[in-house]
């Protein structure tokens, strides 16, 4: 569970970081965005999604739900900030309280 | 908790709309990004954390947890969809099914 935490902020955080560093005109250049996506974007994102997929195995992950989705829940909080508020901060540990506030889920506990 | 799920859903899917249509370069524009952010990000993001609130109050999610992270589990999740991979779904019932995840949460129920 450490390491999936490690793998899901790690990836959550470098998406994150390269996102806001992303060309500034992506629609204006399509074959950049295209590159950028595909070297940049979609390596991360696979590995996010293989971690998902190795926590469903290990049973540390409920394994009824849509690997996709999954890896949606624990970047899109951190990109969120990243691209729709630039203002927004990033700080240590954010990445890691984002997981285990999904792994947990937001029901309060009875 | 049907509220709260369909605030969430509206609120989400309306800023995932806007985001998807907002202007290409705001980059080069910082004015009409900034209206754009006050006039159609802001009032929705604070209807999103409005509903948070009650959601809290009401005992429907955990009280121990800042309430903008909160909100950005909700709603990154579909944003991500529209700004960093633009051919994504956003199928009907996503929001939905993204509320519902996020509060049960990803531990396999024993």
């Amino acid at each position: 569970m450490v390491a999936l935490r490690r793998a899901a902020g790690e990836v959550g955080r470098s998406v994150a970081v390269h996102t806001r560093a992303r060309p500034a005109q992506p629609q204006l250049h399509p074959n950049p965005w295209d590159t950028y996506h595909h070297t940049v974007i979609e390596p991360r994102r696979r590995l996010g999604l293989d971690a998902v997929r190795r926590g469903m195995e290990r049973g540390e992950i409920r394994d009824d739900l849509d690997v996709e989705l999954v890896g949606d829940l624990f970047t899109g909080p951190l990109l969120i900030r990243t691209v729709i508020r630039p203002g927004a901060t990033l700080e240590p540990g954010l990445a890691e309280r984002i997981v285990d506030t999904v792994l947990e889920g937001l029901r309060p506990r009875t």
